[in-house]
């Protein structure tokens, strides 16, 4: 088993579970994490450096987990680090992965790197299912839904509302959407028939609630569209609410191979902690990236690019002879 | 989009199938279906041809389909096809997977096509998640569970047995043991704490059923693991077992990305008709396998070994943009 020197760029909630993960894969070593903070400052055993410093550890890393986040970080750090090394990103910005793709590609293709983006859970895992599942039932419909769990997204825009001094969003979705995308009926769910949204928020003190909850359920884009339950919390409660980061999910497909045959597909999860769900799938992505590149298969890949045997440490006649 | 002619070899269920799936196919043609019986004799409007002169059809078919039986037609079948065209089967007899891959290896590598093996729902997208689930949650157990559902093998069997005229068997998973799964003790259950078999028979006039049933429920390798159940029924009744051909089944696995995080992952299907389901997913594969001769990829290949992507008649940007 070759074993591949990983490293971990960013140690926010994600570099920490893909510093857990990278230690629970058999053939990697964790070659260290590198942080624009104190290197000496990080809680952690492994070996820290300053992201700067990245470019001095050409020639010994095999790949680099991108741990940052997409709104702030990815966009321009994937593209650095393409161009120096082979890469597994979670870029989750939907609307804007074809234009992420061609950035990485630009970078990663001529200094011939594999980066492999937007391998997550959704992007990543739930985008694989919603290809295989339309490629194998070409007639029929496929439905996405997310949680219960924990949006960061929504949370982010709560907390951005004057008054607010923290906050989280649920994201729910309902029973009766499931059964119906069950039932072949995907296509006639709105966005308010699919999911409901719950929000607890921690106010300062005098502020206005019931303009604050006003302010959430009207936001457009992010509230406007849905069904909003809004709960104003203590500190103590809003603790308990963020150290748990559960979500799920599942993708779900109705098609019929002729008219009289309904044929379902569902793929799901239940997680107890996201960010340690998404760095374990990043784990695997990388693993891919740092044999694509050994292949000379170099470039910005995604999920559909990816032979899932490359995802396995196991070797081709062992995989076949014990998985198929 | 390019088109591929793609053959039916063999007209039983799964060619049945196979001949609706392909006309489903934005991006294929029939070009034919070949049998051993008399070609004039078949229920259909499509072309139909003896499986004897499938060689003059070289370079006018891009893919063919093998519908065989895995226990009888496919293994001498399949090479001798793989040595003219590409192909993609659905070849189930699991413990002869690895003879089978080097049989089939040895025709198509030599002749420059592509063979794609084993590529229906089990083996085939079942596979594919214990791979994927495995790969991302190293730590952790699978379960895979079938029906509840028709067994075909476990129904033959039955069907041999002296004073029995027909014979329908079904699998069927216990709850307890899903649940047990999910929480991750896959690995202490038998084969009798996952499933269970209820079996209907049409007996001779006058056979002894109490005997008949003894055999059944004792029959080493297919019941004595199991709780199974023998119903005697009329032949009407027979007839509309023998109609439906519904299955289910469903991978599960349950993972900790750090002890106290445990993560879920689970992929199911309910079809209405198995031999429907089983062609549709032969025919994503047979567009891979076209694909992978186009460039050069050649030789006998898995579900393990094919990148998503080419499993759907969409372009990467096209996929990208809209699936990921």
């Amino acid at each position: 088993m070759t074993i591949l020197n990983a490293a971990v760029v960013g140690y926010g909630n994600l570099g920490k579970g893909a510093e857990a993960a990278i230690q629970a894969a058999p053939d990697m070593r964790l070659a260290g994490i590198f942080t624009r903070r104190d290197p000496a400052g990080l809680a952690t055993d492994s070996p820290c450096y300053r992201l700067g410093d990245l470019p001095d550890f050409r020639g010994s890393i095999d790949v680099c987990l991108l741990c940052g986040g997409s709104a702030t970080d990815l966009f321009d750090q994937a593209p650095w680090v393409a161009g120096m090394f082979n890469t597994a990103d979670s870029f989750d910005t939907h609307a804007r992965i074809p234009e992420y793709h061609q950035k990485v590609q630009a970078s990663a293709a001529p200094s011939r790197h594999a980066a492999v983006i937007s391998a997550g859970w959704d992007p990543g895992l739930f985008s694989l299912h919603r290809l295989i599942m339309e490629s194998v039932l070409p007639q029929g419909s496929t439905a996405t839904f997310w949680g219960p769990g924990v949006s960061q997204g929504h949370s982010d825009a709560v907390r951005r509302l004057p008054g607010v001094l923290d906050a989280v969003q649920y994201t729910i979705p309902r029973e009766e959407a499931l059964e119906k995308a069950r039932l072949g009926q995907a296509g006639a769910l709105s966005p308010r028939d699919k999911h409901r949204r719950v929000c607890y928020v921690l106010a300062q003190e005098g502020a206005d609630t019931a303009d604050i909850e006003r302010q959430i359920t009207t936001m457009p884009n992010y509230f406007s569209e849905y069904d909003t339950e809004v709960h104003f919390i203590s500190a103590d409660d809003m603790a308990r609410h963020r150290r748990a980061m559960p979500h799920a999910g599942r993708v779900i497909r109705q098609g019929r191979t002729v008219p009289e045959h309904g044929q379902l597909m569902e793929f799901s999860l239940q997680l107890s902690s996201n960010p340690g769900f998404t760095a374990s799938a990043l784990v695997a992505y990388a693993r891919a990236a740092a044999r694509l590149a050994r292949r000379g298969e170099t470039g910005a890949r995604t999920v559909f690019d990816i032979a899932p045997a490359l995802l396995s440490p196991r070797s081709g006649a062992e995989l076949r002879a014990e998985l198929l």
